[in-house]
């Protein structure tokens, strides 16, 4: 095959999240595009993140995170929080903590709340699957972002191996 | 919170697939949007699927199945392996088998050929983790069609309950 397998997964649709966590007084929060509904009753969420981050941590030692829906003319925020972390990289008037303890992000399209009920290795991830707690539409008008609208911000194309 | 979970849910961006199993001589496809790739390497995909389809049993009993991705004016097979199965079906013309004997979608945007690792119960579904073995791009021009182009076509708004 003469596809490369960058250019195959960019035909996966994904929308681009910004996931919030927190533990004690230790909070984080990342850009993820890994994320969808496993199942509609109860609702849950699945997320596949990379334990090697450090917000990962903090989301097994709470058991909760937010999944921050973002919206179409917001990829600056998504380069933001796609950043390795160095300081605290939220910025305090665009959040609020929710009943799980986790931060929200009040400018976003809408928000999930979450409660880990399980996790699995999946290869360089971890699949976590959470249970959906609360929920807001923030601005039902507006368009989420997709993962392609973000190009190769993440530099997908540099870590997915060429063949099979 | 006045929203309602179905409103929530449109908000997070997923495509749309066929995915393809097969176990001796019984083979057969339905329409999915819960597929999201879980690692980089091993290339892993995970699908959620309904455990009471028939076709669930034929992807256990294999090990193995396809993620076809429709294009963008494919809405009509979106709708055709969306529904119930009632006779096999998979149009011959259109399909073809790949080295895992699962059928592939000739006339999609793209597929992937996946063997089955392992798979948990998430709620109403079964989230099915399958390493990638195989994929081609077959129409590098056209766009993925999207869930949200799909409309209310699985009739998800109906399952979803109301509040949290």
């Amino acid at each position: 095959m003469t596809d490369t397998i960058a250019q195959l997964c960019q035909r996966l649709t994904q929308g681009v999240y910004v996931i919030g966590v927190a533990h004690g007084k230790a909070r984080n929060a990342f850009t993820a595009a890994w994320v969808m509904q496993v199942s509609f009753d109860p609702l849950l969420l699945a997320l596949s993140i990379n334990p090697d981050h450090s917000s990962y941590a903090l989301l097994k030692e709470s058991g909760a995170f937010s999944v921050n829906v973002l919206k179409e003319d917001q990829l600056d925020l998504a380069a933001h929080y796609g950043q390795p972390r160095s300081a605290d990289k939220l910025v305090d008037a665009d959040w609020t903590m929710g009943r799980l303890e986790v931060p929200l992000l009040r400018t976003g399209l809408a928000w999930f709340e979450c409660e880990v009920l399980n996790a699995h290795p999946a290869g360089d991830h971890v699949l976590t699957v959470g249970k959906v707690v609360g929920g807001k539409l923030l601005d039902p008008g507006a368009e989420p972002l997709t993962y392609r609208q973000t190009g190769d911000l993440d530099g997908a194309s540099k870590i997915t191996r060429n063949g099979f």
